[in-house]
C-alpha cells in the first residue's frame, strides 16, 4: 500500500500544488489503485507517475466542491481511451451521479467500461470484501463531506514449516490441507490441529483519508490507531477563527486530532497557496510540537504504508 | 491582437500538449481576452502566461467534446476567486448551458460575476459591436461544431496634419471637429470637407478559428482573406480515410483549405500525440508544399496578428 499525492493545494491550482486528489496504490495487495477525490487536471498529474488509469478500480469523493471533482469526467474519458475495460465504482455524496452523467452525456463521452455510482446517504460501511473494509463518517465542512477509513483485514499467519518438519511432516500437498482445515488426520492416524502449525495473524493496516473539515474531535474513535491519517490543514496555527469561518482546520487542530486518535503517522494535506517555501517548514513544526510523526504532503510525493509486524 | 495557444493536442492530454484552448488577447484593442474552447486544465496553462482570468470577456466553445469543455467550470470558479467581477459571455452549441449550470450548482460554486450563456442554434452573426463582428458556420464533425470568424471593423484613417498645416489650419479643438463632421465652416468662412483631410480607412483584421472538422471546402468564402486561420490537422498526409472516419482533417486538407480561402497565414492545431519530435517538422512541410505560410501551434506559443497596412 502506497499513498501517492496528486494534488495537495486548496481551492484553486497554483504552479506548486494542484487541486485535490490522492491515490492509494494497492498493486501487490489487489493489483489496483483507489483514488480519493479528483480535482481538475488529476489525469495530467497522473502522467507524471506510474499510476495506470485502467488500474483504477474505485474512486471515493469526499465532497462535491469543484476542486475535488472537476477532473472526474476527463479522467473517466481518458481511462476508456487508454484501454480501460474493467468496471469502475465511484462513491460520493448525493449529486455526484448527476454531475458525472451530465458531463458524460453532454460531451458525448462513451466509456468502454461500466461505471457504478454509489451515492452515500448515511455513515457506515460502504464497501467490504475478503480483503478490505471501507467505512465513512460525516465531517464538518458546511456541506456533506466524508472521511474514509480503509481497513485491511487481518490475514492468516504463515505455516510454521520448521515445526512441521520437526514433527516429521515433509512438504507436499498436505501443507495446503493443514492451512485450509481446522484439523487434519494423517495417513498414520495422527490428528493435527491447524492452530499448532500456523503463526499469529498478520494484522491488517488502516488508512484514514479525510476530506475538507473543521476540527472534528468526535471522530477520534473512527480514526483510532490508523497507520496513516491524511488530514487537511488549510490554515496555520493562530488562524483558528478563519479556519472555523471557512469550515477548515489548522495545523494544530490536525495534530491534536492525530494525537487523540493514537495514529502512527499524520500527513497534512490541502495546503493553502498563501504558505510557500520556509513557511511550510513552520507549518510542519507547528504540528510536530503536538504530534511528532507529522509530514506535509507535496504534489507527487508518496508514502509507503508499512506492513504491520 | 495576439493568439496564445494554451492547448494544442487532440482528445487526451499528453506531457507535451494539453487539450484544446486558445486565447485571443486584445488588450490594446479592448482591454480584454477572448477564449476559444476550454479543455481540462486550461486554467493551469494560463498560470504560465500573462493572461488574467478576470480579463476574459467572452468564451467561444466550438463543440461539446470533453477535451474542449471540461476545463470550463474550474476556470469560471477561479476567475471569481481571483477577483473577476465583470460579466462573462459564453457562446456554444446547445447543451453548454446545462453542462455549466449543472457543474456550478452541484459543486456549490457561487460566482461573483454574471455569466450569460448564448446557445447557438443557427449559423450567422452571433456578436457585433462598434469594434468587432463575430460570425459562425457549421463544420463537419459528427456533432454540432463551429468555426468562428472574428472580424475587426475598419477604423477611420488618421487626420492629415501636414495637409491641415499647409492650408493654414493650426492644431486645436478644430482638429477634432474636422474629424467628427463631414463638413466644417471655419471662422474665416472657408468650408472644409473631412474627406480632404482624413487618410484612408485602417482596414480591420480577420481571424478564423475552427473547431474539429473534416475538410470543408464549402467554407472557403467564410474564411476568405483572413489574416490568420487556425485549422485542425489531427492527421498527417495519407491518413485521409482515417481522418474521414474520425471526422477530422489532415495537414494537406487544412493547407488546401487555406490556399483556396486566400488567407495570409495558416496555423495547424489539434495535433495527435502520435506525432512527436521530427514528425512535427514533416507535418509542417506537408502543409507548406501546398500553402507555404503555415506554422504548427505548440502549447504556450503565441502569434501576433499584424496590423493591416
Amino acid at each position: 500500500m502506497e499513498l501517492h499525492f496528486l494534488g495537495t493545494g486548496a481551492g484553486v491550482p497554483s504552479k506548486k500544488r494542484n487541486v485535490s486528489s490522492l491515490a492509494l496504490q494497492m498493486l501487490q495487495e489487489r493489483g489496483s489503485t483507489w483514488l480519493f477525490d479528483c480535482g481538475e487536471a488529476t489525469q495530467h498529474q497522473i502522467l507524471h507517475t506510474n499510476i495506470r488509469p485502467r488500474r483504477i478500480e474505485k474512486i471515493f469523493i469526499t465532497h462535491l466542491h469543484g476542486d475535488h471533482i472537476f477532473g472526474l469526467p476527463g479522467l473517466l474519458g481518458s481511462r476508456s481511451f487508454q484501454g480501460g475495460e474493467t468496471p469502475l465504482e465511484i462513491y460520493g455524496p448525493k449529486g455526484i451521479e448527476a454531475f458525472v452523467e451530465t458531463a458524460l452525456t453532454i460531451s458525448g463521452t462513451r466509456l468502454k467500461y461500466n461505471i457504478e455510482i454509489i451515492e452515500i446517504d448515511e455513515e457506515g460501511i460502504i464497501f467490504e470484501d475478503h480483503q478490505f473494509l471501507v467505512e465513512c463518517r460525516s465531517l464538518d465542512h458546511g456541506l456533506s463531506s466524508f472521511g474514509y477509513s480503509i481497513q485491511e483485514k487481518d490475514s492468516p499467519g504463515e505455516l510454521l514449516v520448521d515445526q512441521l518438519k520437526a514433527d516429521g511432516i515433509e512438504p507436499g500437498p498436505i501443507y495446503q490441507k493443514i492451512k485450509d482445515n481446522p484439523t487434519v488426520t494423517l495417513e498414520d492416524g495422527r490428528v493435527l490441529n491447524r492452530k499448532d502449525y500456523i503463526g499469529p495473524d498478520k494484522k491488517g493496516r488502516k488508512v484514514c483519508i479525510f476530506g475538507d473539515t473543521r476540527y472534528v474531535p468526535n471522530l477520534t474513535d473512527f480514526a483510532r490507531n490508523a497507520d496513516v491519517l491524511v488530514h487537511e490543514a488549510t490554515f496555520a496555527e493562530g488562524e483558528e477563527a478563519m479556519a472555523h469561518d471557512y469550515h477548515h482546520s489548522t495545523t494544530i487542530q490536525a495534530a491534536q486530532f492525530a494525537k487523540d486518535s493514537h495514529v502512527q503517522k499524520l500527513i497534512l494535506n490541502h495546503i493553502s497557496s498563501r504558505y510557500q517555501n520556509d513557511m511550510l517548514e513552520t507549518l510542519r513544526e507547528q504540528a510536530r510540537t503536538i504530534f511528532p510523526h507529522t509530514d506535509i504532503a507535496t504534489d507527487l510525493s508518496h508514502f509507503q504504508v508499512p506492513n504491520q509486524t
